[in-house]
């Protein structure tokens, strides 16, 4: 028989996302090569890893020459990192759609060109156009860098003027390298995600609305499809298609809506598979990591409904005792293989229902098992 | 923070069964190893592979040094090569379960003293044997090595006493060193196999039974649930809690039973995950490959609840064209990583569906799609 080769997907960070990337891909006959700067990136436990920094661009060029494609477990790899390995093999999604999800003025922008209102927000490059912003955007608001921000680091809440001083004091080293932006706190009554699939046909996918929970801007639950959204995905949909088609964008990505008013606010995009997606492994017919493997070597997408109501519990820091999980029914455990440090995602847990009050149940004892009540309560009270 | 160490599971052959092991292994935060005589085993683009004979003592023990647990994807490791690792490690299920279930006779018997008939048998050791066999027995009948025969291979089907001769000249050179026995061929209504797993801690469960075609010996497809096994179910449930007492059995295994008159026969045990029981990974609330996991790693085993009526489509030889799959809702596909070859098990696909006449729908589809109408046939019948 003549011999096959099996594509190799190259991944640009070795994390949790990678490694649930190539945990997806296996079944699809593809193999994953990841790249990250530290020996034990978790991915390297399920795929081979390449030890690399972004900068190392001898180490970059034998890595395109054995992947097939390139893609991104981490979005704040540098532009230029992007471009050259984009000039050897192709790289989903592009380096332009990745330099827009990097900048959160270039994606607030771009939200608003697509005719999605954002919070009210102002550029910050010195001390005197913070107090600039904060006269017009009012407080209380959130001065975030524009660049390289996640799980709420690099962020700063100022509750009124006086706070401008501490502000600057925690971020201003930061305005000239990557600046800054301040932004209008939204008292928001719900927070959505809308995950979405382009392929490279064009083909075009969401997965249903996504409710999220976060804690010291850190994603703590979600649960999906999120109840009462009616009248919010047809719109969310439509929102996701018209950035990914302007952005030729291939791949999964997340775009992370505030509801105020019973209106959608863009708060920012994620230029990959997302941590409030993760219920789609089990909740969904396809998972947004097959998807993504589908999308970005051009196979067709598969399926994006929801199989049953689900919930994500996230594990920020260290893993609870997972003897709760493992006998709960129809709940997942997934832990990253991860040394435990504070902050850190170390893993995460799906629980899935034939109907939301049954849910509710399981996730009920769940939380008493787990001694997570707090954690889960939110989740709770809309299944109520 | 202190340091963590995860638990690695060590298996005997780097299929895709080992595969599918690691890849269900990773999210319980489980490391694995796998070892086997070829380099390019597929279990080693998803974990380490070490490579080695089951005769390198000092490869296996390197082997046992670096793991928690021992188990099997392949159950013909000579008994000798499992006792010794026995001696070092955990292995699981025990060597003697393992040899048991690796010789038809001992399989046979054992079924026979825990209630379970079987199909009348003898053993033949040499051509006179055959003879006094076939003239007992009777015709039709099958003429089985007892030792390392799968996937229908080491078999030869005589269909009356002059058939004698060429089943001599087939299988006579293995008698001595491998025995042969003489089956009743039966002409049973149905095939079933039911997967059960036990836990280091007696804890036992069985998925719902299910129902598979063969083709030339080999696995075509499987439906799960089976239909019409509401009479059936507790007793297949409990001859088979009963063999794993018997046997101190920990981990999953599936039992081959037929089904004539409405009343069960026991064909044979495979003593790991089995082909009838991929259906499981998204077609039950925990898999056959994560239960096993759990159970020889002493974790609490899973639900063993279907989630909804699956089939599973056998990919021999040489994978289809995955379109038809990955277009198809809930339908999911399972490439090996493996090379084309005539016979080889290269791959499955699975379709889920929330009812049966769905599931029909879905199938005949595909089956369509795939030119794969002959295959599907029978399942068709079943669900019409
Ligand atoms: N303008 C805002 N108004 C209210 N809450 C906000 C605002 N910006 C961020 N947050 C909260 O902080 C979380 C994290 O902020 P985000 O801008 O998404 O940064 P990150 O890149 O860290 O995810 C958000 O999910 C939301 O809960
Ligand atoms: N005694 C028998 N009567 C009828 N069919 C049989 C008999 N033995 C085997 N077969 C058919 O051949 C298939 C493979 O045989 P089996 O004994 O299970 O060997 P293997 O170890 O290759 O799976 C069975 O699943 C069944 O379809
Ligand atoms: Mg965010
Ligand atoms: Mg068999």
């Amino acid at each position: 028989m003549s011999g096959r080769r099996q594509p190799v997907l190259g991944v640009l960070g070795g994390g949790q996302l990678a490694r649930m990337l190539a945990l997806a891909a296996a079944p699809l006959g593809v193999k994953t090569l990841a790249v990250d700067s530290v020996a034990d990136a978790c991915a390297g436990q399920v795929a081979p890893l390449l030890v690399a920094d972004w900068t190392d661009y001898a180490a970059l060029e034998a890595f395109a020459a054995r992947v097939d494609v390139v893609t991104f477990d981490f979005e704040n790899v540098p532009a230029e990192t992007a471009q050259r390995l984009a000039e050897r093999v192709a790289v989903f999604p592009n380096p332009r759609a990745l330099a827009v999800a990097q900048d959160r003025l270039a994606e607030k922008t771009l939200f608003r060109e697509c005719g999605l209102p954002t919070p009210d927000f102002m550029t910050v490059d010195t001390r005197e156009q913070l107090d600039q912003a904060l006269a017009t955007v009012g407080a209380p608001a959130i001065l975030k860098t524009r660049r390289l921000g996640y799980d709420g680091k690099g962020q700063f809440r100022l509750h009124d003027l006086a706070d401008a001083d501490p502000a600057w004091a925690a971020l201003g080293a930061q305005a000239a390298k990557h600046g800054l932006i301040l932004e209008a706190f939204v008292p928001f009554e719900r927070e959505l995600s809308v995950l979405a699939v382009r392929g490279r046909d064009g083909d075009f996918r969401t997965w249903p609305l996504t409710r999220n929970w976060h804690v010291d801007g850190v994603l703590s639950m979600s649960l999906a499809p999120a109840p009462d959204i009616e009248l919010l995905q047809p719109r969310a949909t439509e929102l996701a298609r018209t950035l990914a088609e302007r952005l030729d964008y291939v791949g999964v990505f997340a775009l992370e809506l505030f509801v105020r008013n019973g209106e959608l606010l863009g708060n920012e995009m994620a230029p990959r598979v997302h941590n409030s997606g993760h219920w789609t492994i089990e909740g969904a017919h396809t998972s947004q990591f097959e998807n993504h493997v589908r999308a970005v070597l051009g196979l067709p997408l598969g399926d994006t409904g929801a199989r049953s109501p689900s919930a994500m519990f996230n594990w920020i820091g260290e893993l609870p005792d997972a003897t709760a999980v493992l006998q709960g029914v129809d709940a997942h455990w997934h832990d990253y293989g991860k040394q435990a440090r504070p902050g850190r995602k170390v893993g995460h847990a799906t629980v899935c229902a034939p109907d939301a009050g049954l849910l509710a149940t399981r996730l009920g004892g769940m939380a008493v098992a787990l001694g997570r009540e707090a954690q889960v309560a939110p989740v709770l009270s809309v299944l109520a």
